[in-house]
């Protein structure tokens, strides 16, 4: 493995650290201020547009894509220290337009668009001027077993009509969102992983009814928001199909590979930011005579957060190096590994960093709070642990010829 | 020990199992719609006054108040059981004239009060016509160690001039809030323990202005708020002192035992919710072909959280039992034990039934997260975790001969 | 529940506790240089029977068992602060005739021996002139599945035919140990929980091989020993059958329950022993300037030592509380619940100690390591953490209705 | 970062594991059996020297020393898969003459020792014919402060006299031991850490007394061993001075940054091969109606050590290039983290394969045991966790301005 980093990135982390000092974090509390001051939370702050038009400028946009003809060409080991540093803000990916679940979205499109579809969604979603959604999850069975899921998707004509009631679609609360990538089942009688198709439904559809947005622990991720959906009657050209009628899992193998590494290098920077709190903290603060610094116990929640992140960027960099040369199918061990190791990872380190804080770190005077609550999501987004984990023991059980006798 | 509930107790708890059925659980949703259909989120529902008619003509009222003129003269061990009960709903305690920061101020004026303290204050709130908040915490310093607090205190003829930055001072938010029982310095130039004094504040005294409520994660806790407080030259009669000066400690020690044990009693009710709630959950979901019920890491966390609940429960009725028996200075390590604990098991158990629901969990459709929220900050309020364990040590060591040779 | 120990209880416990200082304390070096000093580990220290002579010259003896006429007439509730004592020296249960596996076994002989049976075995087991083992694990078999037990026991004629390779027969090692409960199939072709019966076979029967002692780590545990031995054509007669044919679960059930909670009382007096070490040391060294017992780490670890010990006490009671008021049956969650907490709680406890002991904590300097391995080897005795777990959890899935919906 | 493996390291890889193959596993039953054969256990099995002349005979022989006149010049990054493999068996390292403590003590003399110390003591160290151990624990002071250290080296004209009691004094048990570096103050009154100096003491000087050897939960290690050494008036030339007086600290910086991380690598093939030992064995055993294997708490079990296992092999990879490019200096952050992550991950990753083997676990029959007793000694050797988390900790704190404003 080769985690050494070339001109180029250290060029674009150099950049991007400078982008962040200047910018970003400045900006963090005009954001907010912007976004409670309107009438409603579901706008976009106007300086979002501002900071956006500025990273384009300085050509940090869309570095998240792998060489193609659209993309900024980096490998997920060159994306992965970049990406990490735009986890350090909550608000910072968007700028770069680097959010999920745009870059999943922007991806299958990529790979598995056809031009049209390109031309119309790819281009936009490129350029920063429309959002996209992911509409997958249902609330009405156990999603984290993908073959569960019911919605329909039935071939009438030269259309499809999609029947489902589908939630955690994540950022259908934008104004600005426009089109939703739907999976659903096409031939329930089909075989196990090939009943599901994926397919592009523009938000502006009849019967699209967006119901209502789910909090987290109390966030309403405004503008963003965590829709559920209700997808009644929806006729879309045949057309906008992905790829073909039962390549939902395949497309999703795809798609969720790069997706999930990309939360857990986010991980990493809100844990690196949780921990650089933590420290500033308990330098400025004293308590039964000595500086919170002095003392023993917050020494090792210090020691073990610097640990846990050093574990998990390394773990992540090797996912990313193994997706880069032998391929996500083949790195998916690893992928499943840092799906489970960065968001407990991040988890530990913000929760000691909250526990330094006292009560400030509870509320929203410091990102750690809401910074948990996006942790604690990922734990269960894109597959919850017990999933992954059980994923990660079959493999390891493969390596040995079975040699059950019965007793 | 003896942990045996006499009859009183046992019909009560019927009684109480038997309201919540009826009255309380129903009303759950009715009472966070009309906290939401409001123009302000920060007035009362309808239906809480409802159901605290119903409960005080039920005699299901005050319960937390030991015996006294004013009291259901139920002792520690006895209300443990009760309590918990009230803990498995956010709004219940409420309903019973049961919940912080109430009880706690209460039991102050009950036991320090004078006479006119109590009439004036005392009544209305075992009335539950009035509530009351608690402004010790500062944002500037570090409140773990209370010898840090720097509000004054002081004395100019026939009254006391406040000035103060206080925040965390829960239930100021609401509107029926009228009084605050203030902490602060009379003397900084007297021994460490004795120059702080406890006051009373009524709310509409000039110069006492809620900058703000802090959220908690991304919860307002409206109505009742957890507020930041400028005092600013804030005057009040000399006789709104209680007990007399320098007596803050000593009350604190007074108020905060009961009061950390009651929040212990409630996490213990929010844990027993959670599990039977993803019970429930897992026997209804199916994936991968069997019930979440039958799959052994569930199975695990099941255990794990009975184990974990039966463990807190029975240190939480040692401690009631101590203070009952010896006394809240001599059960001071019991306390400071279950203090770490209740929040603690609370919080893995939520967190467990949080990952079994999936998506739903994090979200406000089940009351796992907001309880997980509430449950977080129980690490910090009264004395962060460290504190406590630290305190624990200190008693433990004590048992044995100190034996240092220098080497 | 009522934890109030009786006058008797209470007087036992101040006798228990003397003879600890006078006798068992004072022995424990003499013990294991007796054991050392001759040419082989396999014989008993003169000193033990020194010692159990005084034990029943105090009236310290069989205190474990229940009411009866043989027994102390002790409930488990009595005896659980006793055994507790008893637990805090390796040495200590023996010489109050208290030690595992002799009072499961005698158990069984007063339930279900007959008059010949308890006249042969039971009485010099009373007496503690001899000891006995218990036959049941495998090592062919994952024996967590008591069901997977493949021993045979065969009829013929007036005698049953014993074939079997059994291991981990503590007390084998001991040359007083004279019989042998064992546990195989009489009927493969019964039920699944009538396949299997308990028979009493004596260790010099021809075909019964002792063919090694097992070290757990590596302690040999003489002269005590866990032994692997081969039953080859064994032939005992019929009338050595307990109860009869078909019973060995049934019987298991009954003796494995206060087995197990026998055990978990020790554990808390080991854990109780090495939690005063940990003090007494701390206090004694010095490390960077001051003495470890004011470092904060070893603080933590001290409180989180005693918030572990506080809990597994309260649920051992708790469990022996039940089984004397519901019976072991109804108290079966309690009993897996404490065989699942106490051991895990011993092994943090005491890996505590090994730690603040530095390199001492490893040797046998102190009483630490060995009683680390002896914790260690309860988590797998009578059933594996794992499927105790899973028992507890069907438990408390059984509360409530199945409710599951095919998706 | 680069990890990239040379093809010289991919040869020495394959070369080592067949070595492992065909001669270390195959030798493991032998070794033991010829050490617990002889009249004494404090002998060389045999076995060992024909191994370890084989070995030489394949270049597989000193891989552990860098560049050098003497060495087999790879990296830190290089060795460590190389060691890892070692790590698999207890008895390899010394096959190799790879173990510690000799590879320590070698690598102090071709950096300190003169030409007449390296004739004498390098050479036949390097050629493996004699053995050596390192002598700086004391009994009676908490060692994990080395300053604490009170054995005393003065000078008496040509000659040093030493006067100290120690112990754990690993590999003093054995009979081709010859050589100590016993640490000592010269000058007790020259600065904290300039008072150590670092002397070679022949074990056959008069005064030298090895009193005991220490066992380690159970297990004496023989014929290695962890003596308890006395000296008593030992007269050593003074030419045996290692670089100068004053430069114990020195010396022991550079000598413990290697030896830590060889122990890590070590730790980390100890891990694989007992997560190895525990999927065949679930492959096997069946339990409930299902082998082990399919069960879903025993999967997780495998995947967290797969995950403990990933994390911790790349932690190591970074000290060890971190050592390689930076310097040991530079890289104690590094070498500080790995020292604490891999022996609680071994010790992790090893008991759950001791739980999934049940009694087999603890005993002797599988490597498990005893290799958990040998990586719980590496949480305390060479420094404990506590020291070394609060090291890493000051380093994070150092990043950030001191902020503390008195309150």
């Amino acid at each position: 493995m080769n985690f050494e980093y070339s001109d180029r990135v250290q060029t674009l982390q150099t950049k991007l650290n400078k982008f962040m000092e200047d910018i970003i974090y400045p900006n963090e509390k005009v954001y907010k201020q912007q976004l409670h001051s309107g009438a409603s939370r579901w706008k976009i702050p106007p300086v979002m547009e501002e900071m956006k038009a500025e990273a384009k400028e300085h050509g940090l946009w869309n570095l998240f894509l792998p060489e193609s003809e659209y993309g900024a060409g980096l490998s997920n080991l060159e994306y992965a220290p970049l990406c990490e540093i735009m986890g350090r803000s909550p608000i910072a990916p968007e700028v770069f337009n680097c959010s999920a679940p745009d870059t999943g979205n922007m991806e299958v499109l990529v790979r598995y668009g056809t031009e049209v579809q390109k031309e119309k969604w790819l281009k936009p979603l490129l350029n920063g001027e429309i959002r996209s959604c992911f509409s997958m999850t249902e609330p009405q069975i156990a999603s984290s077993d993908a073959t569960n899921i019911e919605g329909r998707i039935e071939r009438d004509g030269d259309f499809y009509v999609i029947n489902a009631r589908k939630w955690w679609s994540s950022g259908a609360g934008d104004p600005r969102c426009k089109i939703s990538i739907f999976m659903g089942k096409t031939d329930p009688s089909a075989p196990r992983h090939e009943q599901q198709s994926m397919i592009l439904v523009p938000m502006d559809t009849p019967g699209v009814k967006v119901l209502r947005t789910l909090p987290v622990f109390g966030y309403d991720d405004a503008p963003h928001g965590h829709a559920e959906i209700e997808f009644e009657n929806v006729r879309v050209p045949a057309s906008n199909m992905i790829w073909e009628e039962g390549k939902g899992f395949a497309i999703s193998q795809g798609r969720l590979g790069p997706g999930r590494i990309h939360h857990c290098m986010r991980l990493i920077g809100a844990a690196e930011r949780a921990l650089e709190l933590m420290c500033k903290r308990v330098k400025e603060r004293v308590a039964f005579g000595k500086p919170l610094a002095d003392q023993g116990v917050i020494r090792e929640h210090i020691a073990e957060s610097r640990i846990d992140i050093e574990q998990a960027r390394l773990l992540t960099l090797k996912a990313a190096y193994m997706m880069d040369t032998v391929g996500n199918k083949e790195a998916k061990g690893e992928i499943a590994m840092i799906k489970v190791v960065a968001p407990n990872m991040a988890l530990r380190v913000i929760d000691r960093a909250i526990q330094a804080h006292g009560g400030g770190g509870v509320s929203d005077d410091f990102p750690l709070a809401s910074s948990w609550a996006n942790a604690r999501t990922l734990r269960l987004a894109d597959g919850p642990d017990e999933v992954h984990r059980n994923a990660i023991a079959k493999l390891e059980l493969k390596k040995y010829q079975s040699e059950v006798v019965p007793n």
